[in-house]
């Protein structure tokens, strides 16, 4: 069903049993996957490619017991050209992908993050909100990347990582801050980063390695606790 | 494709596309997302909200290879008021959903389950058969919560926890014991609870710690093997 | 939808709106759940059940930033007799699913696989190209399997186990090498694996193990790293 205030580019693909809501813009030679959602307000570029059984623009939801009341979510979600989305996607509304990102199946993305040019979201990764990544980086299939964290340019993120934004563990202090992950670092396969700790720049994380505090720029920490390797 | 048997209280939203098999109930002001697909017998209650590509009421299979043979699953999904489920949710019949509980999108329940007054079930959380989980609870994103499994009330899960309830690893001597985590205690995330280990009130898990024996109340367990902190 | 060119057996049970594309060939007392989508040429065997919201048979998908490009995709996905599927799976072409193959709901299993008789792929297992696996495998809910891996008959592996193939973690080397997991071996959960260790016959890995370099038959490896237990 694709409500009738839907403006649709050139030569745009839509599979069976689409539901696209009102205000929807979708751009040239673009593909829509079958029984694919795209919700009210969002806006997609040039050459997007959409799999099947996704969901765009989802709003949020909170219950009584969470701390962080969700947002009234003015922003739309916002799919720039040549992106990929793959399927069984969940994508919130207030989310921007630059041009170029991938996102792979069963992934999902919360609000109000940034995705940058060319950068890769493995499937089944979970992005929370308020975070920003880079562009050109390459965030593994099924990390966990929590909320109030910031990504910066060619970071690579191997399978699994894991990684917290507060250090009270739901005691409601409020203070939440996720990893810093600065340029071209590396992090290994299920490494476990602890609240607000700062990777330093090209620095290396062992796979299965736990860090709980800083990492400088250029150096490799492995074991549980993390370790700088000499 | 609503069953011609199927009851609805007032003001309930369909979506596009949805499926409501035989015997359902719904009730008042609650809300069913596009493609939601809902299964015999299921109840929900009133002010309910399902996302979309949903599916409620699931029933359990095997094959060959399986130990444990499902049940016959005689008991319905019941979904008590002012419930809030997310989009890509797998949810099986037999699991009992108490008032305000929160399910996360991509999130998956197995039969025989019961999850207490406004606990919160994050996006991508997998829960086994035959697991209670109290009220107040929060299991965080992306966990693994085992079959055989009992989580008290106020218990705090970071993301991506994993945890186990079978020490011969598929040998078949089918004594499987999920760990126990009593009441306030606290897990960082991606730790790694052994099977049958108790977690007592009030301790607390560090991050990336691997629990391979019982934990005692207020005690706060770190490392791989875990010990604890003096 | 059901393009004209499809073959169904007899006693072939449809759900509602499932599309299924052209020369898709399904044998007889199959079922497929509501809103499943099939994927041109796909081929299923006899009393195969699908659950609802799946995908089977999707093409690769690539940015510009990955360093391997997919390839022309020319073989179908073949699922053979009394295959049992869940919900919310995304399986690719070119997978082929042996006799009596079990895969939980919302795993995903990408292109060059092929999973032997009877093996368990868990829910939410995520499953690279290019790996095989052999008969009799039980994969746990949440592992992760990378690409270029071998997982021989009999292997057990625990939940959230975690796997990589690339040491150089996208420098572009493109030696790209999984672990390979021997016969009867055995994982526990939440273990991590670097690139091309082998996991001897009959070994052990302990659950929240880092296996660092290959594991001799029949021994038992714990901690981090990982380290023979006398």
């Amino acid at each position: 069903m694709v409500h009738e205030t839907v403006k649709l580019g050139k030569n745009v693909r839509l599979g069976d049993h689409v539901v696209i809501e009102e205000h929807v813009t979708i751009g040239d030679d673009s593909e829509i996957g079958h029984h694919t959602i795209i919700k009210k307000n969002t806006q997609i570029g040039n050459r997007v490619k959409i799999g099947d059984l996704t969901v765009l623009g989802k709003g949020t939801a909170s219950n009584n017991k969470m701390a962080r009341k969700p947002g009234k979510g003015g922003s739309p979600l916002i799919i720039e050209d040549d992106v990929v989305i793959g399927s069984g996607v969940v994508m919130y509304w207030d989310v921007q992908l630059k041009t170029g990102v991938f996102v792979g199946d069963l992934a999902s993305i919360r609000e109000n993050v940034t995705v940058g040019r060319d950068s890769i979201i493995g499937r089944n990764v979970m992005v929370e909100n308020h975070t920003n990544i880079g562009n050109r980086v390459t965030i593994q299939t099924g990390c966990y990347i929590t909320a109030d964290m910031k990504i910066e340019d060619d970071v690579f993120i191997g399978p699994c990582c894991s990684t917290s934004n507060d250090k009270y563990m739901g005691m409601g202090h409020r203070e939440y801050q996720g990893p810093m992950i600065k340029k071209g670092a590396k992090i290994g396969n299920n490494a476990t980063l602890l609240p607000a700790v700062v990777i330093g720049q090209h620095a290396i994380i062992g796979a299965g390695a736990v860090i709980t505090k800083d990492v400088p720029a250029g150096k490799t920490v492995v074991g549980n606790p993390g370790r700088v390797m000499k």
